[in-house]
């Protein structure tokens, strides 16, 4: 096992090393590095939360890497400014990342000869490229994708394995598609027929803008005439479904597991936390936030944070739930009420009745 | 770039041609096709709601198509009886959908010599049929699928790239499965012997019947020991799961992220909002819809329309919701109601004390 | 049609063969095996749950299996301890499953000579095996798998069409991996650099436990810096999504469209029932069970049972749920309830001025 010792560490990260409270040599070896839970002795790990320190007692690491502002710990400590990006450094000192130096279209692929495919690019083997596509410089199509008739892809891209392409998709730059995940299947339309469904027409495309990444088996449908559209630098988590139409805005996040019916549209720095529902032909304003498992049936402006099914602002769903737990007791209350008015009603007639005797 | 002229495109759809209030000459050369939203100078659009009329101020488009009820608009109008019919065959005028001519086995397509595969059949390279499998004419088995042993696949079916087919799969006639989706994965059954799950039996296969649709990435787990079966026409969307020995009716709509535990039925034409769950052994009446994210935990009649977790039907859930977004209101109306209560209590057992001085 | 006399039968399964209410001889040739919805003429069929007795009326199977406990039926019955492995066993009497007894590395596969693949291995055509992979005994890698580079795979896997294994993966012995699933996609975090998502580092790999198995088109991700890990026996059901650095115990029971976030960890023996969805950085103790929809948005202590959303315990829940489905009702009573305290205020009032008249 290759070893690197403390100081070469930390001065491959620019870090200040102190050396704990046992004062350990700065040179020990350290032999790999892992996070909190899973290092083993030998390894340093990362601290990246002041509430984690108690953790390192049960932890066997032999040393940490911290931001600036932790106090003095009891093994040896390299201090950086941006620890996740040190930690970063280190790992791949110890797990070197292997990068492929082939380009180009292995024998094994299956490339249309009236595919246009950059010299720099990279074609695996078992990999499909269909007529009439272009694939930008640099970009890379794993093995397994199948790229299908006409689709028009940009420079330095990533398809992994298993991504299917459907005819006349387009991607522009750095795009990233996670295994499995596949654009431009049919639209969920169809209209009724002598009683049976009858498929709305298929002849749009999808388009996604530069900087998109797409997460594994997410699904993206075509438009009906024309593109659905992923907007620039829109990062979109794995099992995702997008239907035919949407137009998503530039920088959204879209979580997992999200369904967006068709005809949607959002802003730009939307967020979609997991699961969550959008019903079709809304509009998601910018900026604007929808909390996770919500269900949202109508548009929402700019700048709000949406919870619940159907979605309402959050603030106005923390009163209903915090009203809604304490509804049992409530219900309680008014069964209560009701007998105390029962009896209030049942004396003041009695009341009422003595007075009159009375009067 | 080709141009078409809009009294030949009308010709085309059959339709009438009006002028627009520019009196633009019906010879204008059109460049393309586009939805609304996405269309350029020279290009036709699509007017399918009268609601829509209005954007047409804001949209570039050089004509558009429109049903028979509508004013006049602006621009050049081609007025159809089936609007949606027309425009996909204008925008098939402009991005003509090549048909490839090719039928047989490709070369670098898996077919085993025990497999009977039509001569009008389309195995496409790097798809995989496996033995004792037959594939009906014209059917179409894209690249990169996976047909495993003993699977029926019927005449004029369209299985996408990525598709997977467990041993003993049937597919009757007409059947399209969409990229990814998989059929005849192990159901999710186990019994627990010594505290470790063992696997229940996975001896049935899937059964799709005539005319149905099968989206991207959606599952159907075999039966225990029978079918799980689709009935002919039901259109199933993306993303959606259904287990072991289900039997859905026909022509349902299932809409995408549905999940349907074990052993589900459902009637004909029953419709299945996105991210709806069923839970097990239960079943959904002829014609009843269940309403998106609704978690339905016991049988439904016919003809109904339910909502929520646990669903119940909709009107009874609208009146549920209505409540429960005036429920903080009410919880301080009740409060109230405690101290009024409590000072009548209190005033009336004064009146009752000075009434007892009185008498 | 091969046919099996109902003696042969039940010396099969070591069952008690009874001639039924018409003693029809014990030597009748049986045809085929199939649950009771699907059994027709000449086939045994299988009765599980003693409610399930009158259906038996409008089946047409010619016999049946059933546990001891049950009384005489109208048709012969095979009587038995266990009527499921009975059942299996003489639905594989009717229905072989064929193993192919062929081993080794198909030459249309494509595996890395950097690779090491055990000689009892199967690498089936269209597979591919990347770098410094190695593959353990009696594994087989089915058609249409992606294994990217450093993966190592234990003995007796089965590895089903389509799946991705990203760089990294770690298979422990006897993992079943449904087709299409993927392990080892990049974890959805991101930090915000200039309005733009730059993505966390992906340094990290999944691992997965002996005897688990996962089910088709499921998703998980690779941790940070470590493993994703899935603890020993685990199950999990199809479509499910598991995010960066969450750490499964053992004997999990997973099942579909479950969404769990990114650095949960789970104790033994927790069950997560259908589309439940998990916040980020929460446990879920030993023995836990999470009802099917649920939103977790907190850590559950051990044995608890869990529902809804935001989930409470389920007795909680379900006198949450009983006050719900009457809030309509109560809203109206807390009306009435106003009014009579305003007429009780009022008549007080009144009583009164009364009082003080007469007093």
């Amino acid at each position: 096992m290759n070893t690197i010792d403390l100081e070469t560490l930390a001065n491959r990260v620019r870090g200040e090393l102190f050396a704990g409270q046992d004062d350990i040599p700065t040179r020990a070896a350290i032999s790999g590095a892992a996070p909190l839970q899973d290092a083993e002795a030998g390894h340093i790990t990362l601290i990246d939360n002041e509430k984690h320190l108690p953790r390192l007692q049960s932890c066997k690491a032999s040393a940490c890497v911290t931001p600036q502002s932790y106090p003095q710990v009891p093994i040896p400590q390299i201090v950086v400014a941006n620890p996740h990006e040190a930690f970063a450094v280190i790992c791949k000192l110890f797990r070197p990342i292997v990068v492929h130096a082939k380009t180009g279209i292995d024998p094994r692929a299956c490339v249309s000869a009236l595919a246009q495919v950059a010299s720099s690019a990279v074609v695996e083997a078992l990999a499909s490229v269909g007529d009439h596509c272009t694939v930008g410089e640099r970009t890379q199509i794993h093995r397994g994708v199948t790229v299908m008739d006409g689709c028009t892809i940009g420079a330095d891209c990533q398809i992994y394995p298993g991504v299917v392409l459907y005819p006349g998709t387009i991607l522009e730059d750095r795009v990233v598609l996670h295994a499995n995940c596949v654009l431009g299947s049919h639209g969920f339309g169809y209209r009724v027929e002598n009683g049976r469904h009858v498929s709305a027409a298929q002849l749009g495309w999808v388009h996604v803008e530069s900087d998109v990444e797409i997460g594994a088996s997410t699904v993206i449908d075509r438009g009906t005439y024309g593109a659905t559209r992923i907007g620039e630098g829109t990062k979109i988590d794995n099992l995702v479904q997008i239907a035919h139409n949407c137009k998503l805005g530039k920088h959204n996040l879209v979580c997992a597991q999200v369904g967006i019916a068709g005809s949607c549209s959002t802003g730009d720095y939307v967020v979609l936390a997991g699961q969550v529902g959008l019903r079709d032909h809304i509009h998601i304003g910018d900026r604007s936030v929808v909390l996770a498992q919500s269900g949202v049936s109508d548009s929402i402006p700019e700048d709000q944070m949406y919870f619940g099914t159907p979605a309402v602002p959050r603030k106005e769903q923390a009163m209903i739930l915090a009203s809604l737990y304490k509804l049992p007791e409530m219900r309680k209350t008014v069964k209560q009420l009701e007998r105390q008015i029962e009896k209030l009603g049942a004396d003041q007639e009695h009341d009422e009745s003595q007075q009159r005797k009375a009067g």
